[in-house]
């Protein structure tokens, strides 16, 4: 039987439930991190809780749980469910409270960790993604697009828009009409030997993956900034990626139906990333 | 014992429990109506009912009754909750899915009816409200906001900032800082005997007490019309005056400290606002 945590308590699945008052439910406030687990532990786990932590700062919500009990919660979960190579989702509501949008005495949030399967690459037939410009626009200058919370409708049509589209992802532009990132994924690309990604002030939400690859290419000396783009330039540079817990580094192969070109730089990042995830044993 | 309609079964609400993999509570996947209820009967019901049933087409998500059902749904819940002047909740959820933010597969929708205590204005102490400026902007011309969906983090944000300085709502602007509404009411000056109101383009919800109030301003003769504004040229007006189903009509008596007029025009419309709350026997 597959175990979910609900306000520390382990639940089956299926009977893990909650109020239709909750406010996660009503008005998505809440914040949710996905996590990429290797070898039973969760990986890049203190980048996804620090994430997790501004994000309640924000929306001054209080975590019920310290980042230390948390651990032990995931390592717990992930053991009762059998899982080491997994995905865990982690969830915070602002829970109950009075009807209408102020939080005011809504002080028992939500908490809900739970697992799900991984969809771990095949060596011999990665993963590679088609990609289709969004008609949906992330707000420029949004103050809360560095937050990872439940307001997720935006990315939700724009992933149906690209599906419809035969495609896997949404590249979303925002209202300057710059590229941001995936609707799950943030963006990279190499331009002439150098690493690129949008800066965060266009929108971007600020990926732990995304983070991990610029540290990464610090550490191999490739050259790394952020810059801005237009959707029209990615066909013409030399390698476009997405990168996103669950999935690592997938490259994208078409953009609108245009072919990408594929860098070696990409490999070389992904097999990195994948030694650091190897390599990490603590959180 | 009070009860909630949960996917047409009357459960006793604190029973009434979703999963936490629904959608609504992961993403704010969802879309909600709050009608008021005067002798046991929603009232605007069908200008309600078109507004959701057209945030389902921006959805893409099928309601799971017609209207007449959810009429007699709403009907049969007010009876036995045993409730004449109350307040309505409707919520549809795209329900459950996979993983992420792909709604493929997620065609089982939950929907929810609710019933929740009015707050009848007092004719001797009738309600008024002072207003904050947010420090929130609402993205100008974002398809999302003509839909009442269930991503109001900003909304929810900014009622919690306009508590925090002592005030009752929220008057937002969006980036183009144009007044455009309060988080759950929508905003209407008086300037010389005109009655103004932001135009929808502004990001206003096209709220059903607002289209009242302009269709009972024409009935009675008094000019309307939607303009821009900005917040500093409100306290030069006649008369500022918020709209919401459950409230009404709430004058606004102050603005970031300062005093605003009063305007006999607000009660007028506020009375024959009333008149037609009584007049209203069907739907």
């Amino acid at each position: 039987m597959k175990f979910a945590l609900l306000n520390g308590q382990r639940v089956p699945e299926a009977e893990a439930r909650i109020s239709i008052f909750d406010r996660s439910f009503l008005y998505g406030d809440g914040l949710f991190e996905t996590l990429r687990v290797y070898r039973g532990r969760p990986f890049a786990w203190a980048a996804h809780w620090d994430r997790l932590q501004a994000g309640a700062d924000r929306l001054t919500l209080r975590l019920p749980v310290s980042a230390e009990q948390a651990w032990h919660q995931a390592l717990d979960l992930l053991r009762s469910n059998g899982e080491s190579e997994a995905l865990l989702r982690l969830h915070v509501s602002r829970g109950l409270g009075r009807r209408g949008y102020s939080p005011a005495g809504a002080d028992q949030p939500t908490w809900i960790l739970s697992t799900h399967p991984a969809q771990p690459q095949d060596p011999a037939q990665p993963t590679r993604w088609r990609l289709s410009t969004s008609s949906w626009r992330l707000p420029a200058a949004d103050p809360l697009t560095s937050v990872k919370s439940a307001n997720k409708l935006l990315q939700v049509l724009a992933k149906a828009e690209a599906e419809a589209r035969d495609c896997d992802e949404a590249l979303l532009l925002n209202t300057t009409q710059h590229v941001v990132e995936g609707t799950s994924s943030n963006l990279f690309w190499i331009d002439r030997g150098v690493l690129c990604t949008p800066p965060l002030s266009t929108g971007a939400l600020p990926g732990v993956t995304r983070a991990k690859v610029l540290e990464l290419a610090r550490e191999l000396g490739i050259a790394a900034e952020e810059r801005k783009i237009r959707s029209h330039q990615l066909p013409a540079c030399d390698g476009v990626f997405l990168t996103l817990s669950s999935l690592e580094l997938v490259p994208a192969i078409r953009l609108d139906g245009q072919a990408l070109p594929e860098s070696p730089m990409t490999r070389q990042l992904h097999e990195a990333y994948q030694a650091a995830t190897r390599s990490a044993d603590d959180h």
